[in-house]
């Protein structure tokens, strides 16, 4: 059988990576983050589809359309604290996810620490850069590989 | 250069882990979660301490006692939302802490939702099982071999 | 004169019915529901334009272009709780519209239990599956009918 | 087999329809409501019990001495946002309900927004005037008659 | 050197402006609002590039693909509300913003006096109609000649 | 006829400008505020009376004696979000007010960003300094000249 | 013409004046107060109607069965706090209304200061014991002697 | 033995009455309301003392000052809702306290419902236009001559 | 001298026990519970008189009627959570009363938790199906022999 | 078989009983009431084990500890009202648990009404003094001899 | 160099001291407390200029006249909890100050909890009575004499 | 009679002070606060009891052991905000107590304003280094000294 495909969602304002406040940010573009992203994927034999997108409704869009996909790692980015209708498309396509985030959003605004997204999703990571991802994708991977191993 | 010691800490009732009730959280007991922490460690080279307590006080005297650890990993369980004294604990010390949770935290009752624990922290993962744990040292790794991937 | 067009809008996630957990949404695709409205407004001696989007800027785009229709029925599904702006798109065009939802959006969570769309809505009808939009039909096409019939 | 039995209650200040402030209510009383529920019954070839009262210990009452109808009509006044004790007789004889509003509670004061009875209900149904309750008597005749069609 | 290009953004339902409503919105339409804004322009000697959307994922594409422009003023419509990713778009683009409503949002609904997008401009006017607009390019052309007249 | 005056009050504390942290609030002093606004004044042709007062009682007794004037710029300080008895005044008077702030409110503590006095006033201006006071006169200017511009 | 008769309804409760803590409520009996009242009402040369009520729906039933009074005194004692069914008596039948109470409703628990009630009524009086009632007809009278008393 | 002296204190904004918005605060002036405030007093054989004052700090200074009279009878305006101070100045006195409103403040805005003076009033009467300061007069009279009828 | 009466009230919907939902309430009818109740007096030799009603005016009216009663048990059913005038017959007669449920209200809804009539009781028991009731007759029966038992 | 055990834990500040303030806490001991527990469990033919800690982390360790034990009554002082990490380590153990009080503190300060601990408990006893463990007993060997009586 | 002045301020009602409820409030007078802080001053070696305001606007004004001192302490009576103009005074002259309040502000209503004065000061000491001055100018000396001693 | 013993407890991460962060915490350890306690316990010829503890039960603990200490001064660290257990413990020995922070806690994050240990001292000093124990333990000799001092 060949490798299971996962699906990579960047949302809105990510494409601004690396571009810009890179003393904040750090010096990764998106495409740095996406070959990092690429490379992970080489390793665990899996294949990914990325996409970006500043619009909740082309995310929603292409979490639908993708749902064949076997798992999803998605960083919301602001539409984490206000997007219901995500949440419900990652419900309502059943597709596994996993939550992350570049910064610790659980050390910056308050309205920054409630997510409509994580509660459907198999868990949540933030704070640790890009490599936020590639934790997602692995963690995601394991649950695929291995449903019994995600004990709660 | 030796490998950098990083200290592993189970909060309250995560003894408890194993022996019952298995449906929900797994047939893994702590000595087995403890044991892939091990492994890990060994495969990136590096030494852990582990403790697990019951007790808010000791716990905020198991951090101050191993400030000499390069980091820590830290599932507080139920302190994670009432215990102030702990978040103190992990700043005064200064010590690179990492959050983590076996169940989501996020889909599970609201006042589980808040951390005060996080905010002090590097970043947050929950709802992993104890692959959540193994997360948390790899991500603790990265960050101190190399501060600059901690992009925000 | 000819039937007054009434303009129809299934709003996110409302394209995947039928087709995913049906024990929970039914057997019903939108297709299914989209052809008991094109029938009931043969009964009723109607035309109706039926649209669905995830996107919350397509939906008011589609009521400020269709502003010429008679009048409005709309399952906003979870914009119904975050969007300010689709309220203003049906205040500013003036359009009668009544708002309808399959399940019964008072016996969920809280977040659902509010409505930004509603209270510019001529009323609500949730919890009727299909024959949610149905009823919201009639009820409109006899407020358009006889105005005097909508007491308060 | 006989057409089923469907219990409609009145609640409170709603026996005051049609005598007083017709420009807002309307000038129909609640007489000539209980003719149209009964004109569209014979259609339906249902039969209805109806009933008004001030009471909440009435309306309580009311639910519990009619639990052999096989369904209910309320539109509960003021005590939708009062009564738990009527939700509760609701859950507790198990009729199959739906709650039905002339105004549209959701464009009123803000503790008219909340419903106690709706959870406890099939759906609500509000803002359609004296068709508010027709509708909801289809509704429920609908959902008497097929369950299935209540898809969610 | 050349006159700095200003970035003008009208957000959702702001092109309904003066065809509905002429009594609360008054008679100006939008087209005239951006006659008034290029006639200003030529007044200050600066270029102005004028875009209206309804879609938050415009929006936010609009800001991006804009930000060598030398500021930007823009009506958030009822996204002032509910849009952290517009907020974040600016903050991220680090294009100096000012908010403008043609409306005193301070005496509508109390939805409506909170602004996700105010905390990251230099500043909100809201209340004078199409004068707002006005305002705000003079304020913000002040602002980029003068940094050192924004006094705190 | 001759040019209309316009009252201008400074709120409590706005003595201090310029005297005092001046990489906070620019060196500018109130007298040099005051130039600003005189020549304003004299571009548009207008008449202004000049007033600084600490004290609420004061500022309440400044607007009923000068209720003769065609209009009021304010920048009531703290008071803006606790006095209720100068929101009061402005309505008891009815004369038409315009809110000024140095600083944009919107990005300072919370309890800034509620205004008592906004919901009684034209509009509210915050966040160009010195600015915001020349705009304010302008955009009452406006105002008082042709009412049809405030469009809502 | 005749004197108007004016209803008085005592709420739940105050049947136990008199007889009961005497150091708390007073030596006087409910007697004692309609004696008062019919006193008063006999130097006003008013009629008055008294009922003493423990009853939520009994005290609707009153007021809409009195509704030719020309006006209502009532104490709606607990009911004050959760009755929005006696409120909306009270405006359904338009009967102008004053809400008395013995004790000082705002110096007790924070739950006993929101009245349901008062928001119908011309005004409220409470602290004064029986005198409360004395001087709520009184009020009454002059109001309905003389609208235009009644300034705001 | 001489009559009892009582205090009136009109709070901010009150001399406005009269002057200005007829239509909503009637055409009595703060003049007509002190005539027949003493010609009350001098029906009921007592002093009064009058004042108006736009200060809080004014209005504290005016109770100390006078807290040889018998009572007071205070319409504290807009510091109602903020004034601790005044509060704190009729409890320090000791005077006993009445406050009086015009308008009925239980029907104005949420912010209007909240008192800080009466809870060290004995009771407080609201909506009934310049009958509001007579009848509290006359149950501070009552009070005074006899506090055995203020039972509670 | 004789045993003490023991007033026992069984709130709204408590009459549908053993009916319906056995699998929820259990087999037991109120039937059967008093049959319990009296088995427990007989033994305790005290003598109780026993109420169920629906409707809040009649349990005030049933406390007030037996106030001569050594004490009260009382299930207020979903009274317990919206009536405070219940609890001000209770503290109005005095009489020492205990708050029983069969369920434990503190695991089920959040507005559930909430009681307003065990501040004015002795002490509340929940959770221990029919032998609540018993409890609390013992417990009130302890209180009533010995007020010394009833330490804080 | 032999007589179940049952463990019983007094939580903080309980050992303070009687050697100070008897007259708000009586004059009985912690011993005094350790007696009474061990009279009962004779009467009952059970055994009991009696523990008593001022710490959180202690407490949670005899749960675990004595999890053979067939129940647990527990007074948790003031960990009620602030401790998860208890009521996680009596779901986590599984044991049959009973939340008791000497005094009700649904009487006190709001914080004393909320408990952590209670919603993991058959039900909660609170305001018998040392009633409340007898009784607590008792109810738990009830349930524990025959689950059928514990009906909801 | 001559010993540092220290402005001391007393606000609202405090020169109500002694004369009225001593049982209360003591028997000392402002005047005592003053003569007690001058007597320290004289140890300290200080100079201190008092005074005692009700005025909110008078305070703001002694702080802005009197920055030339080396520090405050205030008693801000009832302003603590209302007023944000001290604070901005205070601030914005960047006087070194410290709140005090002779009761213990945090065991009274909860709305006395909040101070808007205290963020802006070096320390709070409330509830020792006329000692909580003599402590905060002891306090306030030291700090001056010595910033490092101010550890935080 | 010898002079009277006061207790000293150092709540959880003041064992760390000194040894860290110096920049923010200043240079003095744990035990140089401890010196200077007992320099300032000679120079007012009372003995101290220092302790030290970072866990809540031991806390209780230690007040419990000491109380025939004549009072106590804490800074209960963390626990301030969270300890409900701390506070019984002052309250349930009687023990006079002082609260006392280092940082100003009313400047820092909003959870650490509420006390609930300070509700049961004679007062709280917060802000002033190692001043504010010494203050504290002056504060506490002086209303131990003379009660009478302790105006309200």
């Amino acid at each position: 059988m060949h490798a299971p495909a996962i699906l990579i969602i960047h949302g809105p304002n990510l494409n601004l990576l690396g571009t810009r406040e890179p003393e904040i940010y750090g010096h990764m573009t998106l495409d740095d983050i996406n070959k990092a992203i690429t490379e992970l994927s080489g390793k665990l034999n899996i294949k990914t589809k990325i996409f970006q997108s500043n619009s909740e409704g082309n995310i929603i869009g292409l979490i639908q359309e993708n749902r064949e996909c076997s798992g999803l790692v998605i960083n919301p980015g602001a539409y984490t604290h206000t997007s219901i209708a995500i949440a419900d498309a990652i419900k309502g396509t059943g597709i596994p996810a996993v939550e992350v985030h570049l910064s610790n959003i659980h050390s910056r605004e308050d309205y920054r620490k409630k997510s409509f997204i994580a509660p459907v999703c198999i868990g949540q990571i933030s704070g640790f850069g890009y490599f936020s991802y590639l934790t997602g994708i692995e963690a995601l991977h394991n649950y695929l590989t291995n449903l019994k191993t995600s004990g709660k």
